[in-house]
């Protein structure tokens, strides 16, 4: 059966202040609806291409609160809880011990929490490709998003041959690169690692076996636990100790023939505050508002509200974020900078504004 | 006896959204302080120039519990309501009536509530020497102050032949004038008018009788009504039926004989967000806060907030305001303009932001 993980342990700290650690990005709405969080759209989007009996998310201890308040549809045991942070190799296996454990043949589209979508069907279209795939094949499926654009901020995927049913097989992951190394991955075809990745439970474990052993011992005592009726605790026991690396970098780059289907459904990482005006649509003057705005001569604005009334005079180009205790001016070419905030707030232990 | 009649029914929308209808400009720390508000300093500064027994508060009714709030050691007698707005003429005759009832010859300093002052020793040095003038000379005094530029917000005072007590005789009153003329009486050493005026209750009465009649017929109802111990109850019927007038137009440009005594000690009408950079100091970057600010290469921003903290990355020459359930953002040389939204606000009817 088709299967979703739904990777919902995340940060996002460029999304500061309305992101928290109790409530990040992922909980937050910053699609282009203003009440639906990313994670609750994320897993409405997934309806139809899995069932909800085996839609399934990974998150963190702090975060299971506002994860329950944004799925209340969903059943409380297919909310998998990592004790602590231990990356997406180990949020993903510990997902397929327990897909594995109710259905040995299960396939799973693993899919971050906190991207904006903006052609749903197309979405759906492709998952159901890759899940086939993946399935007929016994292969690793990655969606490649289709650049927009040189950007910097993601990793690419080099298509290399031709697999099968007209899927590429991927020649190399590649690093964030530089803007004239990414005009040329644009120029030859290459794709946007999005962090999707697609699998038979059965096969992923196996790979992290084969490429991370401490990893692979770790889940196979979990599954243990879950077959002895004992997971909680196992889990609680067993997370601290597992290596911290991302299915990337620790299983997708050490393995052959994993096939690459192309994406092209609107996809947004929503990577700062000034993604909004990628994803949202604005007024008459440019100005993307999420909240109450009286704006008088003021363009091309981002802002955010969670309550009350943002007045702008005469400014533009500016992000405006008032979010719980906290309100942040930031203009919107300089919006990734808004982790420097963060970071001095971590720093000088200013725990009220985390 | 020497009175000071402190006028806080005035508004201040250039000071929203921390200025509203029941939390207006003068209850607000927009002072050098950070706490203390502009009408609780007016009052403390006073004192030693005229003792707690000989202060009055004119305010609005619907101001009168942030009034009695900021100045809980006054006596609920001495706080006169005007039952709806009508200017300083009317305001400066209610509470003359009230003292020459309680003191026949008493001495009365009017002054706005929503100033700040710099000096106040200095300041009170000025207030009494006016005092000691009109008293001596039953004449009206101003306190003209040493401009610090050519403004063209205020109104200037033109100091004519020397009269009594070395202090000149007003030539002439002289509304808001244009940069040039501005420049041309700063250099003819012409004095800014700051509202601030001098004079026994029985000679201010007896002008405000001769130049504007309805209003002094009323003023003898009230003093009739204050005699027979049904002071408030007449207020409310009478006042509304009075001309809203300022004393400056009503009074003083129609009166000879006026003298004037320079004053400077750091006066400052704290007119809009800008000036909170006049009368507070800035931290090393130029940035003048009141509340929480962590800033990231921002700079000479003006920043108030009334709870949890503002944000600011790579911003500069803003103001940014966050006060009640409103955000405002605006550069300082954009600060008058923060009238606008609030007659927008008015335009549409949003009372829960005014």
């Amino acid at each position: 059966m088709n299967h979703a993980v739904v990777l919902a342990g995340g940060g996002g700290t460029r999304l500061w202040p309305a992101s928290r650690r109790r409530m990040p990005k992922q909980l937050l709405a910053l699609g282009a609806d203003t009440v639906e969080s990313l994670l609750a759209a994320t897993c409405r989007r997934l309806e139809g291409v899995v069932g909800t009996e085996q839609l399934w998310v990974v998150t963190a201890e702090d975060q299971l609160s506002g994860v329950i308040d944004a799925l209340p549809q969903l059943e409380r045991d297919h909310i998998l809880t990592e004790p602590c942070a231990r990356n997406t190799a180990a949020a993903i296996g510990l997902a397929a011990v327990h897909v594995l454990a109710r259905d040995p043949d299960g396939v799973i589209a693993a899919v971050p929490a906190d991207h904006a979508i903006g052609d749903e069907s197309a979405y759906r279209a492709v998952v159901a490709r890759a899940l086939a795939i993946a399935a007929t094949e016994d292969a690793i499926v990655t969606v490649g998003i289709q650049p927009t654009g040189p950007e910097t901020g993601f990793g690419y995927l080099e298509p290399g041959a031709l697999g099968s049913h007209g899927a590429r097989v991927v020649a190399r992951f590649i690093e964030k690169p530089d803007r004239a190394t990414a005009e040329k991955y644009v120029a030859a075809g290459y794709f946007w690692n999005a962090g999707i990745f697609v699998f038979r439970a059965r096969r992923i474990l196996a790979e992290i076996a084969r490429n991370l052993p401490p990893l692979g011992a770790g889940l196979d005592a979990i599954a243990r636990a879950i077959a002895a009726g004992d997971a909680a605790a196992a889990t609680v026991r067993i997370y601290p100790g597992l290596p911290g690396i991302s299915i990337d970098y620790g299983v997708m780059e050490r393995t052959h023939g994993i096939l690459v289907v192309p994406g092209d459904f609107g996809w947004n990482d929503v990577g700062s505050w000034s993604a909004l005006a990628e994803v949202r649509a604005s007024d008459a003057h440019g100005n993307v508002v999420g909240g109450r705005l009286i704006a008088v001569d003021a363009r091309d604005n981002i802002v955010a509200a969670d309550e009350g009334l943002v007045a702008l005079v005469g400014v533009s180009g500016l992000v405006v974020v008032r979010a719980g205790n906290a309100v942040l001016v930031v203009p919107r070419d300089r919006a990734q900078d808004v982790r420097d905030i963060v970071k001095r707030l971590e720093g000088a232990g200013q725990e009220e504004f985390l």
